[in-house]
């Protein structure tokens, strides 16, 4: 046959701060023929995630950074159109790690098969996949909520923060989440079950906050850092956690902020307080927590007591600006690119 | 009898930053007559420990301030004079908390028996009591050394990081000690057989330091902040962990420092490799530690693998200026004051 091309957006260069449309460029490239072992994919869905940002930055993390040129990396749910494998046949729907492209070509190894019958097929790049298992990992291994603590969680709309409160829920904990405007609030209310919902565009944030978590904060499940961070810290309880997750609010910084250095005051309270404040990736906890995942988070799915949402943008072309504008907050629900119809 | 008195050591003012020798009063009080339960005690001697920095503020933290007029707070090994309790006799040797005074009346359950013919009466305060087992605790339960890995520990030479360094070893790890001039880090690596030890006095403090930690740094037990901790962040490894014992540097300040604001940087440090930062007071694990470590301690000090050394100022009324310097590093060894003989 004749070869195939993909449409891709690859890391035209590096952001100094706020990342433009000028750091990203579309090009159309010709796939390699298919080895033994490879399938050719034509994407569905791609997700768009915050932790994006990091990898267009050349800076030690815990993946290696986008190389500029390079296509720009995520998740994403295809089908496949050409097999080289016993394994897997044309029409098969799969979760692969293939990026901002229309088209791919990828061992089958790297993929897992996604079956339509059973949920969503984007299911698998929020509630059911790596956004609700970081929920689930972080909440439960590192923030331990005990039934009648109070668990606060910034970027509460988005897919992580809607996850994790909700199953703070299910464990018998008080949620509060923080949410950026009415809409999302209401949302997080009436939609989700959340004990409260606060805007952190309020001009009182930091006392409608406080007013909403009357025994304080056992668990803070941290996405986004700045002001929100600042009004949660002196409400936090003696041996209060703190899963670090993300930091939405400064991945776009270029260099340290004025003062006053904040620093000697967080650690005087992780001493006074005896706090616990941990990174981490998801990565590091699927051997240990994956399959209770799974059988937990379809069951919850399927019993309505986890619910999600979903803000779908139509074309790859549109990915760059839908992901500039996710780091402000502008999406609603979990972000994903539909590249292509789920039938083809 | 006649009426008993007592010489004490008051807070007779809260210090504004640094505490000076105006911030403490002593005086002559009677103490009251024995109740059924209560022992008369003559200290012997009294410890001094950085937390009690943190008693002279009107602020929140895990234990209620010293009030202004009232003694200074502080563990003591003590000698009972007079007795109204079946338990104890005149002449025993208990451990107690009765402050910065000569004589004190207690209750006979807030007292430790004490053996001069098991290990010197002294290290009741020291190796074998509050800051030894604040480093084995803080060490083995939080900084969680494996065999082979790099722990770091500030304040080295002090009783809690010259604990911490030998347990490490203990352990298998490597230990790298950080203390103020070269007398104090020879003694580390001489006496204490530390792998390395670094003077923070040093111009190229940062570079030793680096330099010391080729493979990195697993744990970094923190007594001190400051330029000292700057030091570390760049040098710790995925999966560092950083249990907060105590940040004596940074005890006696006013308001925030200058900028540039580090808070930024450091979460976003505890992000991208994933670090556990963790304060504590070494009391959150008495009840599930404490028989451990006075079995393991024990056995280590007379097989010789724990060693210690004191620094021992005699006469109370030294107390405030002892303090005050060891706040900056003054003492060589855990900070006693001998109050009064062993034998009466």
């Amino acid at each position: 046959m004749s070869a195939v091309t993909s449409t891709r957006v690859v890391l035209a260069s590096r952001p100094h701060g706020e990342p433009t449309p000028d750091n990203f460029r579309t090009e159309t490239v010709e796939l390699p023929a298919l080895s033994d072992g490879q399938v050719l994919l034509r994407t569905v869905y791609l997700s768009l995630d915050p932790y994006m940002r990091g990898r267009m930055n050349d800076a030690k993390s815990y993946a290696p950074p986008v190389a500029v040129g390079d296509v720009m990396v995520g998740a994403t749910v295809s089908q496949v159109v050409e097999s080289q494998s016993l394994r897997i046949e044309p029409g098969a729907y799969v979760l692969g790690y293939t990026g901002w492209q229309s088209h791919a070509v990828a061992d089958v190894n790297s993929l897992r098969a996604l079956y339509p019958d059973r949920a969503p097929l984007s299911t698998a790049l929020g509630v059911l996949g790596m956004p609700g298992f970081t929920a689930y990992a972080g909440l439960l291994k590192i923030g331990r909520p005990q039934a009648g603590e109070t668990v606060v969680v910034a970027a509460a709309a988005g897919p992580v923060g809607s996850a994790v409160g909700q199953i703070a829920k299910i464990h018998g904990a008080r949620a509060v989440g923080i949410a950026g405007g009415a809409e999302k609030c209401g949302y997080l209310r009436d939609e989700l079950g959340f004990d409260a919902a606060i805007d952190h565009r309020a001009e009182d944030f930091a006392d409608q906050l406080k007013a909403a978590v009357p025994d304080g904060i056992d668990v803070y499940f941290e996405n986004v850092g700045g002001p929100v961070t600042a009004a949660v810290l002196p409400l936090l309880n003696f041996y209060a956690r703190i899963p670090v997750c993300g930091l939405v609010s400064q991945y776009n910084i270029v260099s340290a902020p004025e003062g006053p250095d904040r620093l000697p005051a967080f650690m005087g309270l992780v001493l006074t307080r005896s706090l616990t404040v941990r990174g981490f990736i998801q990565t590091e906890f699927i051997q240990e927590m994956s399959a209770d995942f799974e059988r937990d988070a379809s069951g919850w799915l399927a019993d309505g007591r986890l619910k999600h949402r979903e803000d779908v943008v139509v074309g790859l072309e549109k990915a760059p600006d839908a992901f500039i504008g996710m780091l402000h907050g502008k999406n609603f629900g979990k972000l994903v690119v539909r590249v292509g119809p789920e039938q083809d």
